[in-house]
């Protein structure tokens, strides 16, 4: 199954991280975001995505899909075959959106959340006539190059709705992991939620400042997670014992006090401040704008250095970017699309057009 | 300052990867170690650090500084300028062994703990001689390819010992991070266990498999921290407003119920044998030798990768790589060492194989 044409609803860093990576795999997308900006807003991410593929994909982009502006949910979801909800994490707004794509998306279409942490289960309560095609499909920032997509599933999810969720996002280039009981922050929010929490206190405490903390990361545990996970990694310094005896090493320094456990840090303006005030001293001398190409040079950098590991079968997110920028180059050298689609197609603007003129 | 002659006490995977470093940057190492198969063990984490650095290195490593065995601590210490203790995290056994290390070193010695969480000021009780120039030197595995190093003083370290040590591990490669305050397990290693714990529970109930957690991560927020920490991170994820926006944005999520931080999972034979059995399925296709190869492969590549970032200057661990890489070349180009330097050397290993023959 490839998505034909996809709706995402709300454009912010997430949304429009969607919007780029359909619309480079050639997907037409309707936006419905009430911010006036919103055009903007995603025009910029576009931007940088175009760039970031460029990099990945030196001999030419697939024919982008036509980005659109919907005046109403109803109209954006129309005729989609994935509708992608990505707006603020407000139990109640997630209903009033869910309702009303539910009211209008396509029978078959999958609805899929980018939310961080709300339930399925919880939020399908306001899908009145097809809550079972509801997966939460979790993509993590930026959505057009990191390949992870978490898909949850709720009590009424059909497991057929996840296949085929699966398939969808897969069709793009990600990597989908469905996660097998649902829970809160499912597992990447888990993971990230409790490192976040130690980090602040460290912060708070003065151990440490958010530049050094951001070092010891990336200069130790970061370069080894960006190829193996947390278990294979350990396996691997358990020697030739390998796990059993790591587990039987490291096991019972986790009753140890260690670690801020049992509290979280008050979150005042003090904090903020405090953190606020030590990233400017990071990363001032950066714009976001410059900060996110240097992060996305990396990042593809990094993907295409692992693409030529393992006797150049790839390794992990390399071995997937292989797969994917041989795919999306296909597409950029696949002959135009017959004529009568071409006609049916061209028909389509021109009633946007019109819309445009009221 | 350069490292003329180390001294590593205990072998064992971090020891070992001390060694490896060391002797790869041209220095002398004497090891301690009571494990009779102390020799093989190194022997093979040395072959698997010339491989990587050979990679590193394609027209050459710089000549090995020379390995010997010693009998006892005394023996091992006696003319090192540092000495770099890895026994394991027994707080009774390292303060045998540093009452050891203190009483025969020269009191101008560096003495550098691999441990992961004990505090300098727990551990330097035992050092009735030279307590001032005892530092936490906690590295991460692999040590001879990953550059942090945490460096963490006590109340009787002196500046200067924590400022000469900064300078022996910058000059073999390392990044190393001073801690602004003593706490035990420093700041990587609360990030880990803040981590690691979360993941146990994950596993525990059945929420995904050591197999899929790993996944999550290395196809998302692994790509991300190889480059960059969570601070910056979350600074461009806040988008056009930063770092203030992101916390306002995410702050709350604090105090909801996403984690399981009130509670320590049981450590019991149950949990073990679920974890080893899913670390067995992961990667029992590969020893943990192949995977120490394909680790040691990705990280050079990554490394390698970002030096050609931001503008060919390099980016985080890829600037430091470029730094380093250029010096041991500059190293292994070097001329041969004066003649009367290399008459004393020639004598050594005469001695060694008299001993051997005994």
């Amino acid at each position: 199954m490839t998505i034909n044409k996809a709706a995402c609803i709300g454009g912010g860093v997430i949304g429009a991280g969607w919007v780029a990576r359909l619309a480079l795999n050639g997907i037409d997308v309707a936006i419905y975001d009430p911010d006036p900006e919103a055009d903007r807003k995603v025009g910029e991410v576009l931007k940088g995505a175009r760039r970031a593929y460029r990099k990945m994909l030196p001999d030419g982009l697939p024919k982008e899909g036509r980005i659109t502006y919907a005046k109403t949910i109803a109209e954006a979801v129309a005729d989609a075959d994935l509708v992608q909800e990505s707006v603020p994490e407000r139990l109640e707004l997630k209903h009033r959106v869910l309702a009303e794509i539910d009211a209008h998306a396509p029978s078959s279409a999958i609805v899929g959340s980018s939310t961080s942490g709300i339930k399925p289960t919880d939020m399908a309560v306001a899908m009145k006539q097809h809550p079972e095609r509801l997966v939460v499909a979790h993509p993590f920032n930026p959505v057009y190059l990191l390949p992870l997509v978490e898909i949850v599933g709720g009590e009424q999810t059909w497991p057929e709705a996840i296949e085929l969720a699966r398939e969808h996002y897969a069709g793009i280039g990600m990597k989908p992991v469905v996660i097998r009981k649902e829970i809160e922050a499912f597992v990447g929010d888990r993971l990230l939620e409790a490192m976040w929490r130690e980090a602040l206190w460290l912060i708070k405490d003065g151990i440490c400042t958010v530049e050094e903390l951001d070092d010891i990361m990336r200069y130790s545990f970061g370069l080894r997670w960006a190829q193996m996970g947390m278990f294979q990694v350990y396996r691997i310094a358990g020697g030739e014992a390998g796990m059993r005896h790591f587990m039987a090493q490291f096991g019972p320094c986790l009753s140890w006090p260690w670690t801020k456990l049992m509290d979280v840090p008050e979150f005042n303006d003090e904090l903020v401040d405090l953190i606020a005030t030590q990233s400017d001293d990071q990363s001032d001398h950066w714009s976001i704008r410059e900060l996110e190409k240097i992060r996305d040079d990396n990042l593809v950098a990094i993907m295409e250095a692992l693409g030529k590991q393992n006797k150049g079968k790839g390794w992990g997110a390399g071995e997937l970017h292989n797969d994917y920028t041989k795919k999306l180059s296909k597409l950029a050298r696949k002959p135009k699309a017959s004529k009568a689609a071409e006609k049916a197609r061209a028909t389509k603007p021109k009633k946007a057009d019109k819309a445009k003129k009221k």
